[in-house]
């Protein structure tokens, strides 16, 4: 189902009740672009710690727009052994929600853009109807907006701000403004003189209005009630009517429904994150990292610098995770599957040993032809990549005794793969580990290597010719760390190197050591 | 005419011949976004300088993407005394050329974006079919490219860079592509043996192919001709063809023609800007500032840092432009035109003493319907550019004696509004002067005022009540200038704050100084 601004609310019941009756939820997000760095490469050394890993991710990837989310819902129906889902594609855009909202800046990568646009993805329902969105931070200062704004029309006012002028009445008017204040002023006098019910004032500035609320209120603590309407040109204005206790209180209460309506409104797609949130369900992604970095950043708060700060945050909004990919790449999947892309897992788990999982699509729900692929839609992937969980997860099944055909999201069968992020292109490291500590893979067969920025990945082959099988990762133009298969061979390389003019080896500890020392420094300066 | 990818080609001639017919120019842009900078206000001070203005709109301007560019050509019939227009929209968009040309990344705006889409601008045409460009060095960066990769396929090299393994001959084969490089010479061997006329290898490493290449043109100088070519899969793979000395030139010219038509493709869009430039035809649009700077910025070259630079490099690009913002509001104009955003001008040169121009559209092209207004499609926008600098140098012909109905691009009457960008909200410099030094306006009735950053617009007026009118323009939270109205009054003002503690007032030129100061401090570091 196609979810934008436009269905939005209608849709929303339908989400929820989804996410409220589904076993597990697969998500899947497309972004404006992914890496902001020199190039991808560059950024996923195959060496990297987690703490750089996400600091890199951080810094290079989050200011892209995540505008489109993939949410499948699983629903296992227990009497007919299939699971039932419901697929959702929402749209998202950050539409300026009114003059004083933020107005979000997001980077676009032409090949990312590219590559979804040779999949037929449609910008225009992204751009022209996209849901709104609000992080929580963003969310609480609207809503103080409303409060202070609100206050302020009660006459309760808002004394914390130091200015020449904060003192009441109408001595704080400035000279410019009196005549016109005493205007309305007299407007309002004669409105109690007449039958009129309402007087509109001509559309004014916002510092003009100001001074009239805080003048009426002032002057007339009851009996008036005051709103600030738009034109059609969109200029606003002030009406003032008379109104006695009861309607003042009535009228009150309407504008406050209107706008709780209105921040929900701004809220917009963030209120389906706080439900899959609240479930506290089992979401499955497939290399999901970037995905839950961004859903983090775009609707709860902004990434904070530490990884462990990160983690904490990620339990908080995602309680379980579960990553198709790095389940494929460990045992005992990794023996039985090559190649890890969603697509080809896909292909892989069609065949034995592994059974495709009985899936129908709940009615009213338009259903995916997986024999037509349509991979790389949002909601396509996070189906898909829920029929790999549940034929993974099954195939866990095999292994019991009796053996079980269904293993359900909750098992203590695929605990061992919950919160266990893959992390790409890192060599020794398999996962970021969302509810603990990161494995700390020992290194001392790792050189770290500093040339010309003429040299090729050949010149690093020949220079460490006598060694044997190396493996060679880059970090820079002029540097690259380069593995060793044996640890005593680092000392020999170490020592040959003591007298060469143009490269300079260093062993792996020494690297992180003058790292750290950098870095020290630089928090000192 | 729509223009993107899919036509480009095909219409080029159209476009070439149309700018070489016509008598001037309009152009206009659309951008993802406007400003990068806090918010627009602040990047556009009412007392900024020429050179501070440019460096605002370079830093904080430049990376949001000019995808639309209109273009619209007039041709005077002088036998019907009439314009033929010509109306282009092309839609623009980097496509990545190849896998190793540049990936770029670009700024949207919310507002920006959600404005057009409320114009009904076509994002997907923008995404899907945009036409690529390169930028000047861009072009020449990629036929280096080519021409290398033709002297290496040539057996010519390039020895120019330094490696261990840059001696040429099967000594730099490193070890472990020994092997590999043997088995393909006894192929290519064995195809001198057969029939055969050609041997695809198996899809390898570009470093392999490298090898490949060097190996056979060192064995086997004459007698081959070596080409990549991609598979299905788009891997990469080499034949090898038998050939006899004519064959072999024949296909290396065929090669290179396809090379230059590749070349040309990815050129794309700049050519068109190319042919405007070398027309030498006057360039009207409106408030155009920005749509100049990022049509030199995208299809010529990075802007430089200095102002004058930039002027040197604009009259390069565009010799001769007008802007119709700044004829608007300048003698005669300022006195008859009120409002001079382009919709509101159009408007009021409909009506005496102006005359709406005759203007007719040229066979073949889509006529626009002016009461349907779709202004913002940057082909419409710069068509009522064009209109309204028709009819207002028409105007000036009604000053002459005989008076003349029709004043043709090239007339003296229009030299005084030439080469003059209109300059956003600057209080006192109407407009950039692109050949020639800009107006030096004296600012000695300016203060220069620091404050706390609860302060208001009010508090300013209320600190300077003495004084009469004046007028704020803000820098930031706790700095704005004020203009008073009386140079004379700027001393008073600054002794009554000599024992003022919330607050500091420095003269204009004190503040320039200062600035003036803080640079060169930084520039010394
Ligand atoms: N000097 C030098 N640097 C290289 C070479 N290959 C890679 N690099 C550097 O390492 C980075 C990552 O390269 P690599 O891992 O091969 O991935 P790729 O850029 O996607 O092909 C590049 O951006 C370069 O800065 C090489 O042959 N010579
Ligand atoms: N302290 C303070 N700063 C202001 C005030 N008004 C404007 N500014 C600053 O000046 C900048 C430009 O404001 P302005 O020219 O009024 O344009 P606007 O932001 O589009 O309404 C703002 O971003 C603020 O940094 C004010 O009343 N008090």
């Amino acid at each position: 189902m196609e979810v934008t601004r436009t269905n939005f609310k209608d849709s929303l019941s339908t989400v929820y009740s989804a996410i409220d009756e589904a076993d597990f939820l697969a998500i899947d997000g497309e972004f404006s672009g992914i890496s902001d760095g020199p190039n991808v490469s560059a950024l996923t050394n195959g060496l990297d710690t987690p703490e750089e890993r996400y600091m890199k991710l951080k810094k290079h990837s989050m200011d892209f727009l995540l505008f489109q989310f993939g949410l499948c819902t699983f629903t296992y129906d227990q009497a007919e052994s299939k699971y039932v889902i419901k697929t959702f594609n929402f749209y998202i855009f950050p539409k300026p929600f009114n003059r004083t909202s933020p107005d979000i800046k997001f980077i676009c990568q032409s090949s990312s853009i590219d590559f979804l646009a040779s999949q037929g993805f449609d910008f225009n329902k992204v751009f022209r109807h996209g849901i709104p969105y609000l992080n929580q931070e963003e969310e609480v200062q609207l809503r103080e907006q409303y409060e202070e704004r609100r206050s302020q029309s009660n006459g309760s006012g808002n004394p914390s701000y130091i200015s020449p002028n904060s003192n009441k009445g109408p001595g704080s008017i400035p000279e410019e403004h009196r005549e016109y204040i005493g205007r309305v002023i007299e407007k309002v006098e004669s409105l109690f003189t007449t039958s009129e019910k309402t007087v509109d004032l001509e559309p004014c500035t916002g510092f003009q209005r100001k001074l009239i609320y805080q003048t009426l209120n002032w002057k007339f603590p009851k009996g008036l009630h005051v709103e600030t309407l738009e034109t059609e040109k969109k200029e606003r204005y002030i009406q003032i009517s008379k109104v006695d206790d009861e309607e003042r209180k009535r009228r009150e209460r309407q504008k406050q429904e209107r706008e709780q309506e209105e921040l929900n409104d701004a809220v917009g797609f963030s209120r389906v994150i706080h439900a899959i949130s609240k479930s506290g369900k089992l979401v499955v992604g497939h290399n999901m990292l970037l995905d839950v970095m961004h859903t983090i950043h775009q609707f709860y708060c902004v990434l904070p610098e530490d990884l462990n700060d990160f983690k904490e945050v990620t339990q908080c909004v995602f309680p379980r995770l579960l990553d198709t990919k790095l389940m494929a790449t460990t045992q005992p999947f990794k023996e039985l599957i090559n190649i890890t892309s969603l697509a080809e897992l896909q292909k892989q788990l069609k065949e034995s040993p592994f059974k495709p999982p009985k899936v129908v699509t709940a009615e009213d729900f338009p259903s995916y032809d997986t024999a037509q692929e349509q991979l790389h839609e949002a909601g396509y992937d996070a189906y898909i990549t829920g029929l790999c969980f549940i034929a993974m997860a099954n195939y866990l099944g095999t292994f019991l005794t009796p053996p079980k055909a269904h293993i359900p999201s909750r098992s203590k069968l695929i605990e061992p793969f919950v919160n266990k992020l893959f992390l790409m292109r890192i060599i020794d490291i398999p996962y970021l580990n969302i509810s603990g500590p990161d494995l700390q893979p020992k290194r001392d067969h790792v050189l770290y290597v500093t040339f010309p920025k003429e040299w090729k990945t050949s010149d690093l082959y020949q220079l460490f010719s006598a060694f044997g099988n190396i493996q060679v990762s880059w970090i820079d133009d002029t540097s690259a760390f380069v593995s060793l298969s044996q640890t005593e061979q680092v000392q020999i390389a170490i020592n040959t190197s003591r007298y060469a003019e143009s490269y300079r080896i260093q062993t792996y500890a020494e690297y992180v050591q003058g790292r750290q020392q950098v870095r020290e420094s630089q928090g000192h300066t």
